[in-house]
């Protein structure tokens, strides 16, 4: 066992409030993939007690905490953003040894995640997402029209779930919290056990944030835990109003099932998972059937695999260039060497997975890389089939996570659609064409909007924009609800609804909505936006 | 039994596209609850088969529906409006006959439903619903920004459930069909047996637009239907995408269960109960105990008190003000006589639930309406209890469906507060203030908000405008999704979810993302709304 904590000032207790709470739960450390070791400190699994806690002052902070001016809720990320570079090196290294992931990558993420936090605060200061809305009173019509006016307003307190695979951007200050608080939502975490001290480092950060802006304590929470009881415990708790998650499609449905037994059912934003088909068009198949062997190969390794929009499967149609890709794709991969994945976990169930597919009579290999030794080494591999054994068996289209991908031979373009239309809902969707290939891209893209939430051209679906116009999302079982995005400013209005004001007093309506506009934001009058 | 139908040329059918088809499930009558005589035709259930054809049309229809230009949308519905005028006088008689509504309310139903329908006509044209976003490309940027950009598309077909208390608004041509059918959803509704005649003159009044204006066949379905098979067995269909639902608790909590054990869980849109509670504050009570007092027997006489959002619980401070007003509403109530409900079953529960609140040992009846002669007549009254006892008491809470009402008496302004905070979500919550109320408004305003879709201050919920701002809905069990509004124009959102286009050629991006605009709508293009 190796001890970083002492230094990094990790305490393995849950954050409450204001308060750091050591509670009495089952106890876990923290595992270095990498070197085989667990960490120290020890954590302290939170129950049912700090779950009160941190929900009885999330509640209180609710109503105060909404009605912060944006302008004041975008310094709060702001100030978070500075917390967590403040951080430094440290954080960085908490985090590689909690994940075996290399420096370069957890600098990327944690400049993703500074982005992403700044980028919701301008969005904050730009002021749309409230959608304000003001219709006239017509005190002259019959019936006389009353004056209305309506505003998005948040929901209540959040409960967030960060995913294994981005201990910064998708977990504690990660895209569902920064979206729900910049609704104006409390925000309460479930700690990922595989990186809890990332996780406290990061929480703590946010605890000083909100000191800092003299905001209402129960503005965050983070709980730390291991096994599912402490996460189904707080979304049954009636304080929480919506549940942010990302991970497996077992953990989300679990999650949606609680959710919708409550006395009062509360929305679920699960992003579960995803194969992103990518379809190799016939021109572009021709052109370079190499350079696209090579740049799957790349996407798909990369982070050993561990990304919700790793190129799980490819698509094309049979004849003399998929032969040359086929080629191209074996030699790449034996170019590849293994590399450490997150967690035991995750390297057991994707080892298991290829060779569910390795034993599949109806699936060959293609290739793979270069075994190397350690404990949790995942290396990549791709697997073929045919179009009519992947549709005749549904197993085939599963997610397996890590750094593998099936290639599907389709008779022609029709079974190439066929196979679309019977996908299920995508996190993505890749088309690689050339001009000579529009015609059959014209056809797909209605099967890929109703399939995916994001359709790409020529590129790789891995790399995710934290933008305006990003969508990360897709149709179920992608998400639990497709209508719904977790990254990008669009985030935010998931955790929002609206409220309407009938003949309400200037001195009483919210400032979105008050005549003089003090907000200085968008506002729709009688239809017609305006500024 | 009375032959309206032949003469209007209702034929007990189904509608199926374009077909007109007499099923083979159970048979049943419209019922006249002013005469207590069943109408002429025989109405045939749609069963199993009809919901597979109408289903497996609309999927059909669903990719070039969707796409249709956003004017020719507006024009559809422009259409189905005039159509319906163009059913003259033969539309309000019947529904009359199959309601008992009276016809000035009828016409201006009417005159709502034609409202609603070209408010949504207007709001496509706008076209900011599409919410367009475009994200420049950055190819310097490190690592490079691709071009991205973001609209939302329809979800897909939606099956509607109309209500019985609106055989115009919010039925086959109501709020829930029009909504989806602007936002690019194919629709197929499960017609409400208490007005099946009136159900299926609408439904011939769409199909007839879906022809006229050369739209595919599977855009409009209506399947004539009685028992909650047919509504259960359509929205198990793998076709169907979203459900819009206005009825009881009991029915809306069905549908949700059906649509969340789908192999596909789909979104359930059911706008269920509301007692919507009215705050009396002092001075207001003070000023006017006696209008406040006529204003309510009207309100929740009005329509025999068959609105969802009828007033069904008064609260007040206790004092020689209140006493004043329990005078006033005792003799206004004495004044009011009874009127016809919209079916036995209506009325049936209205008496039954009329009795609980009778038979209840904490609560007086502070009066009632006069009794009059005839088979579904409701009689308005209203009952008292104290505030103690009703948060004692969650049945007091409930939704009694009618021309009643439950005043609560508060010891004090806390106590008030507390009732308010012990209420489950609702459709409207309004405030009877004058300005030396604003303290108390103030504080009861951010209760109020997250209990209530609707916030009024001096009027009556009872009228729900169609327009911008309006927002009908409200934090469950008012609905079972708070995030939505089932009219104003916000309802399009319902039926829609984001896909974003990744470096897509201009020549295969829709009309909505190009960079010409060719649409002329609002686009966000790097983060700033223009036109």
């Amino acid at each position: 066992m190796r001890d970083t904590g002492e230094v990094l000032n990790i305490t393995g207790e849950s954050l409450i409030g204001f308060a750091s709470v050591q509670a009495t739960g089952a106890t876990f450390h923290a595992f270095d993939p990498e070197q085989g070791i667990h960490l120290e400190p020890v954590f302290h699994s939170a129950g049912k007690m700090e779950i009160n806690r941190a929900c009885a002052l999330a509640q209180a902070a609710f109503d105060l905490y909404r009605e912060t001016a944006p302008q004041r809720r975008a310094h709060f990320l702001e100030a978070i953003a500075q917390n967590i570079l403040d951080l430094g090196d440290a954080l960085i290294e908490r985090a590689m040894a909690e994940t075996g992931l290399p420096k370069a990558r957890l600098e990327g993420e944690r400049g993703r995640t500074i982005g992403q936090l700044r980028l919701f605060a301008e969005g904050l200061r730009e002021g749309s997402w409230i959608d304000a809305r003001c219709d006239s009173a017509l005190p002259a019509r019959q019936p006389p029209r009353p004056d209305l006016r309506m505003r998005l307003i948040a929901l209540g307190p959040v409960a967030v779930f960060g995913a294994s695979n981005f201990p910064l951007a998708f977990s504690v200050a990660g895209g569902d919290t920064v979206s729900a608080l910049a609704a104006g939502c409390p925000v309460i975490v479930k700690g990922h056990p595989a990186h809890p001290g990332t996780g406290e480092l990061v929480g703590r950060a946010i605890q000083r944030a909100v000191a800092v802006c003299a905001l209402p304590e129960g503005v965050f929470s983070l709980l730390a835990g291991i096994g599912n009881e402490l996460g189904t415990d707080l979304i049954a708790h009636p304080a929480i109003q919506a549940v942010g998650f990302t991970g497996s499609g077992h953990g989300g449905l679990a999650l949606m099932a609680v959710a919708a037994g409550r006395p009062q059912p509360i929305p679920v934003y699960a992003e579960m998972s995803s194969i992103n088909p990518m379809f190799l068009l016939p021109h572009a198949l021709n052109a370079r059937a190499e350079s696209l062997a090579t740049g799957l190969v790349e996407s798909l390794s990369m982070g050993v695999g561990q990304f919700c929009t790793s190129p799980g499967l490819v698509l094309a149609i049979e004849g003399e260039d998929l032969e040359r890709f086929r080629g191209a794709v074996t030699h790449a991969l034996s170019e590849r060497a293994g590399a450490t994945m997150l967690t035991p976990g995750i390297h057991g169930a994707y080892e298991h997975g290829m060779m569910r597919l390795a034993a599949h009579p109806q699936v060959d290999k293609l290739g793979n890389g270069v075994a190397v030794q350690g404990v949790c080494k995942g290396v990549p591999a791709m697997f073929a089939t045919s179009a009519a054994s992947f549709m005749q068996d549904t197993t085939l289209a599963k997610e397996v996570f890590g750094p593998v991908s099936l290639l599907i031979s389709c008779a022609d373009f029709e079974q190439m659609k066929q196979v679309a239309e019977h996908l299920e809902g995508q996190l993505t969707a890749t088309l690689q064409m050339d001009e000579g290939d529009h015609e059959a891209a014209r056809s797909l893209l209605p099967i890929l909007e109703r399939k995916a939430g994001r359709v790409l051209a020529n590129g790789f679906p891995t790399g995710v924009e934290v933008s305006y116009a990003m969508v990360h999302g897709g149709p179920f079982p992608a998400t639990s609800d497709g209508r719904s995005s977790s990254v990008g400013t669009m985030a935010i209005q998931r955790f929002m609804r609206p409220v309407c004001y009938q003949n309400i007093a200037q001195a009483l309506l919210p400032a979105a909505l008050q005549d003089g506009n003090p907000l200085d934001i968008w506002q729709r009058r009688d239809g017609q936006l305006t500024k």
